[in-house]
């Protein structure tokens, strides 16, 4: 802000330019990795002693983010997130990541660049090499699509289907911020709008627009599973709210699951605010979406070994109804629980 | 068309039912795909003697498609061959596919799966699976992004970078007429608009039609070069065409080329309708892409076991001046070729 900056419009640089650009000082990591960005393909030596895994998702603006008061480099840290959420999700690692991204003609290079830096940055921190892409023209806004690979022994994946009943249902760190942080950032996004002398009102709610903004994929609890010697008998991760996760676990393993409404967890901020909103905080950590924590099953055999760890909380258990998900309140009362995405 | 047939909306459906419904009829024939749609991601045991070869591609509504004239049935195979044509262009086997698709809400159930129909149709004809993608809502129009996996012999791939001086050019097929067919759509579009009267007149231009809206990715090719035990010095598929393929094998290989513009294979159609435009063939030819044919370098010493092809045509040869790259005319005039997407 207050900057007189130079912008360089993408028409003055022709598509192969701007890749080059983009890309120069870029090194891939990877031993295995033969050819990388620059060609038609690239070519990876496969770990013969390992599966595949592959992911792909697709973000568009003004539906999955408003770039009103998204930092780009948050955004491209968050797709790639996002993406490799999925892998860890299979209790797989990621290795490579490829991002195809359409554009229209109100992004800069200077927007792309701080675009890809935020990419590189999340290629740093969880050690993905960025190996392809694509760039293309857009008529309206800016849509990104990662597709990830990662990897697994043959013995260790985990899928959606596994849960038996009894299992114990666990989730990792807290659920709801990153709905209510959106919230928020619309509501300051709004008064803004209505009054541009107004400076957003963030304070306090950093952990909050943290969990909005620049999310974090649970690579830590995939290999903490690992070191207790745990294999979740079903994952997911939370990308859409517990709620449609639950639902997915249900159907693909055939059961049902109770949930106990005190067990969720939910971090103060995330309750003070939802009551600045006037809204349930239990809706909240239901349906918000978009905390990529992960979601997982384990047998009761398990319980010792993960009881005590302070970032995994055992919100309920499977049950033999298969399909419904039930909401247990402190009071003892039953809810079937509703989920977005499923009509 | 005249039909009055009953139109499912999206948002009636939920995204999950949606996915489900797309793909509940498919069956994967890879017997080394562990796991395919329906998790957060697809498991594939590698083949251990093989590179892995990844490459992605988006396409995007009246960007690189026109609805009005483009049956969504033929829009997904075109997308399928566009993804697999650069595994090819590795001398690799596409394998495995993945498709995002992010929509408007002026698509229907019907729509999505007319455009499954085409993909599907693609895979069975190149043997490839469809493991994965991603749904989206879009507030305009039609985006997909398609990743494709692939393999190859660790010694067989060809990447962009190997063509050595007076190596000769090869390309497949016929060039233009996509370009031509892109013309002559348009033009009758146009017509459509003014006059809904009139019906579109394709007479006699089927060919040249269906270069535009059904290409086919040169699989044929990479089988013969095979069996003639030919693996080029370089490779590329004509996407943006011959004259922007031509400036990537120069650069990365970093030799110059000679093309001979009687050599230029373009089909009778082609030239019939470019006089008809007023256009230049050869210009057609040099920059129209969409053609996904390959363009190849060989060494002198493979010259004999190419010559007699009939759908492989020696159009130049590499010079030592690095990134030159010319035409000659039949009168023996040069001249220096520019191409799109590099300024």
């Amino acid at each position: 802000m207050f900057e007189n900056s130079t912008k360089t419009s993408l028409d003055s640089f022709g598509e192969f330019n701007l890749i080059k650009k983009l890309t120069e000082n870029y090194v891939s990591k990877k031993p295995n990795l033969i050819l990388g960005i620059g060609d038609d393909a690239a070519l990876v030596k496969p770990n013969p002693d390992k599966l595949q895994v592959y992911s792909t998702n697709f973000m568009v603006e003004n539906i999955n983010f408003d770039i009103a008061y998204t930092p780009l480099k948050h955004l491209g840290y968050k797709a790639v997130v996002a993406s490799i959420s999925d892998i860890y999700a299979m209790n797989a690692t990621p290795k490579f990541i490829m991002v195809s991204i359409a554009m229209s003609s109100k992004y800069t290079l200077e927007a792309l660049e701080e675009l890809y830096e935020g990419i590189y940055a999340a290629c740093e921190k969880y050690e993905v090499d960025l190996i392809g892409g694509d760039t293309n023209t857009s008529p309206q806004g800016l849509s990104l699509s990662l597709t990830a690979c990662g990897e697994v022994d043959e013995n260790k994946y985990v899928t959606r289907a596994g849960c038996k009943m009894n299992d114990l249902l666990c989730v990792s760190g807290d659920l709801g911020g990153a709905y209510l942080g959106h919230q928020l950032l619309e509501r300051e996004k709004r008064v803004f709008v209505a009054n541009p002398e107004m400076q957003p009102d963030l304070e306090g709610y950093d952990y909050i627009v943290g969990r909005q903004l620049k999310p974090e994929a649970r690579k830590d609890v995939v290999e903490l599973l690992d070191s207790l010697n745990i294999i979740p008998t079903s994952m997911i991760d939370i990308s859409n709210g517990l709620a449609s996760e639950l639902k997915h676990l249900a159907i693909k393993s055939n059961v049902g699951f109770s949930i106990f409404e005190e067990k969720l967890p939910v971090d103060t901020q995330t309750l003070q605010l939802a009551s600045e909103f006037h809204l349930d905080a239990t809706m909240c950590a239901l349906n918000g979406g978009e905390d990529y924590e992960l979601l997982f099953t384990i047998g009761q055999s398990d319980f010792e070994k993960i009881k005590s760890n302070m970032d995994i909380t055992i919100i309920g258990y499977a049950t033999d109804q298969a399909n419904i998900c039930q909401l247990i309140t402190p009071s003892g009362s039953q809810f079937d629980i509703k989920a977005q995405g499923w009509n």
